[in-house]
Order: C-alpha cells, then sequence, then structure tokens
C-alpha cells in the first residue's frame, strides 16, 4: 500500500520513470471546486526546470486529468492526473540491476522484489514520480487557498552556505518566492549557485535544506499524540526521495536549548493569541497554534554522480567498479522545493475536507 | 483517531494524566508467542527512573495485562494492559485551563476542543502516556528478538555536550547501553549530569538528542516512495511528546555533503552485501539495506520551568505572568530513550507480524 | 487489526470471554458531549438480559469508565471501558480444544492461531464480547441524537415466525421498542416465545432475522462506490458473532421483482424530497436518500447445543461424538437486537464526527 | 476515500461513466508475477457482453497497463489500467440532473457533492466503473491461482426462477461456468432469459441473485470478529451497484433453521478436517474452514426503464413525470457476475499478498 496516502484525503501515486505513463489519484476533494489548469501547471514548471537553475531546461510535464472535473470544476469523483512518458529510452538495463549505484535504492529494491523490481531510470524510485505528488500537492494548495491557506518554500541551504534572512514569526504570503531558484538572500543565492556549478564540473553532488511554511492556517487543527500534524506531514514528506531528515520550529536547535530560550510567549494581538517568537514552529502536541506553521527538510546529494564508486556485482559476488554516465541534476533542492510544497499540502489538506 | 496506529500491527494508547487508568491495545502479534512480564517490567522501569538520572526515583508503572495472554502465551487477540492512576489529586484545574502554558499544547488543546480538554496534568498531551507507548514497544521488542531484530539507544547530546563515542557501522546487540542514563563517553555522561543539574537549580531545563539503532534487520524490509520506513518510523517517533526533529543516517549532516563523501561504497562481506560506512542509516528508497538502521531524535527542553513567563489569561484576553509550580523533569532526554526504541520497535514489528 | 474499527470514529475492541477484562476504546467522538451513563447502562441490559425473555436473568454487565471523561463529558481523548469478568473458572479446556464445536469458530481459530488460541468461553470469538460492542454502541447513540438521529431494531422472526406489522416509511423514533423482546405483533411475539421455549426443551436452538431503521439521518451522508454506507454498515454489522446475511431495503426480495415494482416514486413534502415507498432502504448509491435507513440481520441458531453431534479429535486425526454441556442460550436473537443497533449506529457516526 | 479499498492490496478506482478516462491502481501484488493480458481480457469480455445473453454485443473494454508491468511480470509497483471512454456523447444534462431518476443515486448525489456532481451516464455511480473493478480482480484471481485458489459464480436466480443445481460442497474449479450468462440447470436458464426477454419487451427490468463461491482457500485465512472474510467480502461486493443484499452459506435460510438442522458436522477425510454439509458458507469466525467459501449476492432490478415514473423537478419543487429513453440492460445480473468474483478475488487477495 506503499502507493496510497491519507484518510479523508487519498492520494494514489502510481508509474514508473520508464513506465508508460506516471499519475495520481485524488480522492476527497470537495466538490464543487473550480480548479485553475493554467495555475496548476505554473507549480507543475517549477519543479520540471529548476534542475540546474534555469540551464537545460526540460518541456514542462502537462498533466492531463481524466475523471474528476466535470468543465473544470470538480464533481466529487477521484480526479486522475496521467503524464505519459514519452521518449523513453530503457536500453539494456540487466547490466544496470547487477551493479548497484551507491545511496540509490537499486539493492534493497532488487531484494525486497525479487529482483524484478523495475530498474530503468530508478523504476518507482525515480524523482520522476514526484511529479505526480505535484499534481496532487497543486490540487489542495488550490483547495486551501479556499481556506486562506498557502504554503511556500525556500531553499535554507545548499552544502553549508545558509539563507538566513528567513522570519518564522512574520512569513506570509506576500513575501513567498516562486521563482525557480527561491532564496532571499541575493549574495547567498549567488554563492550557492556557483557552488552548484563547482560541483557538476568536478562530477560531483551536492546536498542542502528546505524551508516551508503553511499560513493562514487556523488554531485547532491537528490531533495529539500519534496522528498530529509533525506525525503526519513527516510521514508525507519523507515520501520524497533523498529526504534524509524532517524538523519543526526550532528542531534540532531547540535540543541545545534551555527551556527558557526555547519557549514562546503568548500575548494577544487583538482577539488573537499569538506567540512573540515562532520556535515552535506553529505546532504543539500534533495541533496547530496559529502560527505560521514552519518546518525544515534534509535533502542528501544527489546519488548519481561522475566520479568512480565502489559497488559490488550481485550475479558474481564480487567488487565492481561503477562509474555513472548520463546527465544528472547536481543538485535536486531546487526541484524539490515545490514537492515539499506539495506534501506540506496534500497533509494539511486532510484535515480539512 | 489519533490514537490508533499501525496497519497489520495496531497500536491503541488511551488514558489522561488524571485519567482512572491508562494504557494500550496492542492487536497483530502473532499467537504462541511468550511473554516475559519480567522483561517487560524492567523496560518499563527504564522510563520510569530515568527522570533525573536516579534522583527522585518514583515507583515503577506495573502494568496490568488484562487480555490476550493465555498462561503468558499470546493467543491471537488483542492484549491490553491497563496502568491505574493511583494517587492523583487533580485540585482546581480552572484557573490552569485560563492560563495556557508556553510550548504545552494547552492551548492549541483547547481551541481543537473547544475548552473541554483535560487539562489535568497535561492530559493525553502529558508525557504519562509514553508509559503505555513503552508497554506496546516491550511487547514488540520480545517479538523481534523472536525474528533476531534488537533495538537500542542511547543520549547523542545534552545541551551541546555530545556523545561521540558511536560508531553506526558497528552498532550491534552486545554494546547496547540499558541504564537510565545510556551514554558511551563517560566524560560526556558526567557533563551532561552537571549540565542537567544546573539548569534545574536555575528553574530552568534543557534539551538533548537521542540516537537509535536497530539491528539485526534483514535488508528488503520496507516500501518505496510513501510507506516506506522513513514514513512509518518519522510519523510513530513524532507521537512521543517534546519532539521536534527526527533524522536517518547522515541526516541534516548530509545536506551539507557532497555526493561523493555521502555516498556508502557496497561490498561483499562473504555472501553478504555490506556498506563500508553507514551515511545512509540503513534505509534508502525506504527500504532496509542490512546495515544498522539508524536515526536520531531531538527532544526539545521540558516546557515546564519554575522561572516566570509570560502567557496570557483566555476569559479576560489579557496578558499574565506565569509562574508553574511542583517539581518538573529539568531534562526528559533520559526517559524518552525507551520510548525512542518502543516507538522504532513498534514501527518495524507491524511489517513483520 | 481485527480489533479495530473506523476512519474517524475508532472502536477498538479487546477481551476474551475468560480474559481478566473486555472492553473497548472509542476515539473520535467531539469533545464536550456529556454522556449519561444511566442511558448507557439501560442500553447495556437490553444485551445482557434479554437472553431467554427475562428468565435466568443475568446481573448487568456495568462498564466502568476509565479515561476520555472529565465530570462526565467528554475531553477529546479516547474513551476507554472497560468490564472485568468475575466468578470465571475455566477448568480443564484443553479437552475442549481437542473437540471443535460444529459450527463454532473453535477449528478455524485452531488453524489461524496454530493452536494457541483461547478457547475458554469461546476466546476473542464468544459474543460476550458484543458487551464492549454495546458500550461503544451505546455512546455514539448519544452522540447521533445529538443530531437528530435515532436508531432502533425489532425482531423481525424467529424461525419462520415473522412481525409483520412493520412500516419501513412510517417509522420513527415514536415507536421503537426498548423491550429485551422486541416485537410489534403481540400474536407474533407470543409464538415466537413458545418457540423458543419449545427448542430448548429439545436441547435445540434457533435462529431469526433483526430489522433496523436508522431515522432522521438527513440525506447526503455516506459515499459512492467502494465505501457508501451499506459497505460500512455491513462490514460492522458481520462483527456480530452469528450474524449470516445483511440486506438494505427490499434486499433479497428486490431480486425477485421488476424495476416498476421495485423502483420509488420521489414527491415533495412541502420542502423535502421523500419516497413514496422506501424498498430502496434509505441508500441508493451508498448514500443516504433521507428517508429512513432500513437493514435486516439474519442471525444464524445459537450453535452451542445439548444433542450430540459428530465433530472430530484433533490430536488423534479420528472421529468424536461431542455432547456440550452447560446452559446456552437457545435463540441469542433478542440479545443481538441492541448489537445491531450499536453497529449501525457506530457506523453512521464515523460520517458525522 | 470512497474510491480506495484494501489494506495490504489497495484497490483505486476512478472515472465516471463520461470521463475521458476510468481505471484502477492496484497496489501490493507481488513483484515477479507474470501476468496473462489475454486471460485478463477473456475475463473482461465476460463482463462486457453479458448484458443481454449475447444480444446487442458491445466492443469488449480493453484495458491498458501503463505502469508496474515491466515486460509482463509486475515489479513491485503499483499496477495501473486505463479504460479511455471513446464516442461519449454527453449533450445537455442539466435537465437530467432536474429530475431525479428514482432508485439511481441521482437525488442523494445531488445533495452530496452540492449539485455538483457528474450526472452524465450516471457519473461515478455508473455500472461502467465495474469495468475497473474487473480489471483489478482479474489481475487478483490470477495472483490467487498461484496459490490454487479460484473463484466462479453464477446466476442463481433470475426473478422467481433459480438455478437449483448447485452443491456447496462439491462445488469445484472444475465445474466453474465461464459463459457469459452461467446457470448449471439448462431449464432454468432458458426460462430466464425468456422472462428477461419479456421484462424487456414491457418496457421494464428485473433482478436477480448470484451465487459464488471461492475453492482452495486452506483453512485459517481471516480474523476474528470486525475484520474478519465475511465483513471484509461484504464491504467490497456492496461496492457494485445494485447489490442490495449478502449473505454467506445458509445465509438468510440459516435464520429459520434449528441449531441442529443448521450446524454442520466435522470429520476426517484422510488427514482434512472437512464438513460433511456446506451450511456455514466455508467461514466461522471470519476465518476460513477450508470448505468452499459459498456466498450469495442481492441485485436489484435496473432501476432505469422504460415506463413512465413520477419524481420530482429540483429547480421547481414540484412533481414531474419521468420517461427514460435510451437502451438499458434490461437485467445486469448476468454482467454482475464477474464483478462479483472480481469483488471476491480482491478481497481474498488482500490477506495472501
Amino acid at each position: 500500500m506503499s502507493s496510497v496516502w491519507g484518510r479523508n484525503l487519498t492520494i494514489t501515486v502510481f508509474g514508473q520513470s520508464h513506465a508508460e505513463a506516471i499519475g495520481v489519484v485524488v480522492d476527497g476533494l470537495p466538490a464543487g471546486l473550480r480548479i485553475d489548469e493554467e495555475e496548476l501547471q505554473t507549480f507543475m514548471n517549477r519543479r520540471a526546470a529548476g534542475g540546474a537553475f534555469a540551464t537545460s531546461r526540460k518541456e514542462p510535464d502537462v498533466p492531463r486529468i481524466v475523471s474528476g472535473l466535470v468543465e473544470g470544476v470538480t464533481c466529487g469523483a477521484p480526479i486522475t492526473a496521467l503524464i505519459e512518458n514519452t521518449n523513453v529510452k530503457s536500453g539494456d538495463y540487466r547490466d544496470l540491476k547487477d551493479h548497484p549505484r551507491p545511496a540509490h535504492a537499486d539493492y534493497p529494491a532488487y531484494v525486497r522484489f525479487d529482483g524484478a523490481n523495475d530498474i530503468r531510470g530508478g523504476g518507482q524510485f525515480s524523482g520522476r514520480l514526484t511529479a505526480a505528488l505535484c499534481v496532487a500537492g497543486g490540487l489542495c494548495r488550490q483547495f486551501l487557498k479556499t481556506k486562506g491557506i498557502e504554503v511556500g518554500a525556500h531553499i535554507a541551504s545548499i552544502g553549508d552556505i545558509r539563507d538566513t534572512l528567513y522570519d518564522p514569526v512574520a512569513v506570509n504570503k506576500e513575501n513567498f518566492l516562486t521563482d525557480n531558484f527561491p532564496v532571499y538572500d541575493a549574495d547567498a543565492k549567488a554563492a550557492m549557485q556557483a557552488r552548484i556549478t563547482a560541483v557538476r564540473e568536478e562530477g560531483d553532488s551536492i546536498g542542502g535544506t528546505i524551508e516551508c511554511a503553511a499560513v493562514g492556517l487556523p488554531a485547532g487543527i491537528g490531533d495529539p499524540l500519534f496522528d498530529g500534524l509533525e506525525n503526519r506531514l513527516a510521514s508525507r514528506i519523507f515520501g520524497i526521495p533523498a529526504v534524509k531528515g524532517v524538523e519543526f520550529g526550532n528542531g534540532f536547535a531547540a535540543a541545545e536549548l534551555t527551556g527558557s530560550q526555547n519557549n514562546d510567549a503568548y500575548y494577544y494581538d487583538g482577539d488573537t493569541v499569538k506567540t512573540r517568537t515562532n520556535r515552535h514552529g506553529g505546532i504543539l502536541g500534533g495541533i496547530s497554534t496559529g502560527m505560521p506553521l514552519v518546518l525544515r527538510v534534509a535533502i542528501k546529494p544527489t546519488p548519481s554522480i561522475a566520479k568512480e564508486q565502489e559497488t559490488v556485482e550481485l550475479s558474481t559476488k564480487s567488487g565492481y567498479a561503477l562509474s555513472i554516465h548520463g546527465r544528472h541534476d547536481p543538485c535536486i533542492v531546487p526541484r524539490a522545493v515545490p514537492c515539499v510544497e506539495a506534501a506540506v499540502a496534500i497533509a494539511i489538506a486532510d484535515y480539512l475536507v
């Protein structure tokens, strides 16, 4: 059931990198919601284009919605979007299966699926499936907007270069960035891009972090203990390939603080209870507080690198020196930004449908 | 449905801090499993006693198993354990409800439950419910042991003091620590304890991190994309109060590395595929690789501190200066160690029942 | 996960006939609901006493609510009710396990649980667990009442004796029966009771059917296709031991009709759309129509009969002539009436919490 | 979440009658299973063609599998099948929406989806979606066959004409019928077909029942109480439009019997425990006994009839005399036979993947 998510809003993602198509079924959005397909495409394009900060631009993924809409309006039936995989040339992939790529899912997938896993282009482990995720997320974003809730993310770091211009109290939809390399600090942005260019030239790759906020979420959304906002958000975000960590509010930094440093004081702003700081990230006890929901996600460096690596040859149970060819994103962080937004939007929408 | 977890192994936790009882229903463990209640109690005691590294020792929580066992052996029916709450004196809690404690769930719970939430002792948000979690985890540990899988955790840091003696490749069940303040580096341990003593004397509290490994897990356990090991593990671990972040393998540190630094080389150790390093933490693509599964959890400082804090008075919509009385753990990290082990054991057991 | 039910309202039933306790955890009822424990007990008593239409009366089952209420009001935490099993004398049950009783679950349970199943008193297959179901159902009934929805059932038949005084259009909460042998037609009632007396004297048992209505349910509750009202209702009702069939509206009788005989004409009663007849049973396409929801349940005769029966001896793989001793209900239909009401209330409440 | 089914085997059905496509995502079948697409198509054709026992034959529905297979073998990723809806002419359907058809889902769907429901061709309530169900069922049948389990159904009655040549003890895969009007008794078959012809000429329709067996299922599959075989089977079968009742073994007939008449005696057939009769239908306590699993399903008469019917006009809140035009199956029972087989195969497969 690994491809199905959610309770009242169910997301079923399907496809493999080189299957005929990938896609998603979104079940549970309310009927009567007008879907803006252009806005959806704009969101999709952020994922498609960001790979190398606007170089080697690919054609955008264009989802074809085959069910769930009547004249552009949801009818209550599940919405299904298809993205056909064209121009797929798989070639001979048996050699590939015999030499699992380090830090990819090749080897555990081989064991899990008794060698029958689809290795072509990474199969169902491919980052390509995040296109389906973004369709679902894009639809949920449009639903959330009708409730006054918006989700926005930025690149918080590439390697050790950080975007420090971020205020978890003041963040709001007016200052969300929507370009393909969203960084608030222009100097940091330039340094990040230079860094990516450098690792690419070395045949290497690099990781980074993404910071995401949901604003407009009222207090009182979520559940205590074992099915709260953090539980659901983390569960969905870890569905994005290459994510190795998720933290809320101060996150791991809170572990170094004292209570008096970490607690956020409450006050009244008119009739609204707010906190003066937002170290809790808008969630306490699994339930929203009304402050911006803020989380950060760790993205590991792309495992596919040109440099030669040590691996094994499964058929002979021996060692093997692997060189991975082809073009790979030297850094998937920019393209993962809308994916994080999508996962967050999906998780929150499940509470509100 | 916030109190129910799992697919094939279902954990239902119930109770509030000052309810007559707390407890748990564990459904799905195989029939015919002999439960060692003494071993279970030993595990429970680690949670109960660790509060202040062996000072102010409380009586251990003794679960009473009321269903699911016949002469100490599972019969296939759900196992239910009760822990009665004795000596509970709630007093007048209306005043408490009017002044939400910073960084506690009081305020969002008040909104979520329309003011009807049980505020006494923190209600269902209380850390006390982790006793129920540990019963479930203790049972799952015994099940996993029959499969050769064991789970062990240690305190990785308190504040900025770290236990650096940890090797994610070599970790194994022989070197798991099971005392109430499990730290490998004796100097670090002493410094951590001194730090906790210091913050307690200041009426403050402090956070920390816990590192946990599951060993003996074969390769091929898990699922791709959206219901993989990370998804499920994170979802369960965030059920522990005060957790603000979860990371696997190198986690957030991976975000600062290049691919050539972060990828783990494969090699054959006899017939077994292993990795020379373990930056991936035993999981790739949501599926186990056969290497130790390693994760870290960020625990925020206890929100209840003696120092005066700014909060609001809900009834008058005004400000309020709050002083929290009573004894509180200055650091819940030691007591959270078996809770993390429990959550990990539960998540893994769900795949194997 | 056989003991957990539901999506937004989760019911976890636990216990075996001779375990220390049975009980239920109800998670998802809204906070702020005042529970009338006396009304709950009255409902429970209908199940407890009806066994032989007021003879051999047993003490009522008294649930002890150990969590989820604060001063009689739901607080949002799961409600847990315990019923202690007192005076349980199991004796030597190994002989029992070796000779599976016909039409009981003994044999398939033996296979399913590798011989470790709890055979004492029927274990978790015992009708006793319906006491826990009735606690959950009784709580849901009180919740539904706040929405104007009530559930009532009657004995529709015992053997081939039928209660014909039932109108699925006019049924309403004013004419629900709540005694322990609820039959509208007094002559049929007397005949049914005489029939039960007769089979009891023969050391035999007899089956029957129960008809249940939910009234006050507005149109538009439910879902199309695979998670609709019938799906959920049937799934929950088959959780009651001895149920062998469920039908809605005309049910199996509809299979003998033509469309012109079976279709219900629509008309306006003031502003409300109604149907002149109610052969559809208040559900079309998985969604309520606003007419009374009507269903019928087939209850098989109690399998435990005094008459000698042919079975096997598992240890020797040979035949065995079995005589079942002890007192058994000659007809469980009367006691199953509140159980059906409970299952229906639980299924409907899940949509409305 | 009405379009998603299952725990370890998840079935997501999507589409509406006049959407661009309908289809299904099947997640959880084991990797390495070779799919025989021709056999799948043969199964699909039984649903497509049976409408009027071989008259007015339509082209078969040809599913296009777009994911989950590599060279005809499952790879562990979800299998997605699409059936494009060609030649769909919806015309003006607003008039249709204003006059809900009796016994169709039009009216409750209108309320449920605030008037935004897709009324064209019945939308997601259309029997057309059972084509997607049959794809999933056809795949599950192939999986079950590798376990020695087969599922077969026949028409048990049309109106009051019954196929009496059926033995629930002796039923086995050798005597399953696979033609488009599967009836064992040739006389009954002829009478049924004559009856359907007659009602069609009268502009009317007629209902019937389907009897289905699963053979080869070993003892011990299922779960007690609330998630057993009956619960899951019933839940899935009620997903087929027009089903109004489900019964197992003797079903409603058991309600008229005594225990001594209804209990099935156990005996040893070699090393295998069997029952001499099969009134229990192969399930006791939610768990299989090893005898053929036998159930019956009530199918109501097709609601669409040519005869004028009374309904309402929603826009004016007044009465309306409705005549339904177009060709409709006078009896959907034959086409529902493979649908029941599909639902049963899906429900059983979920336990065995």
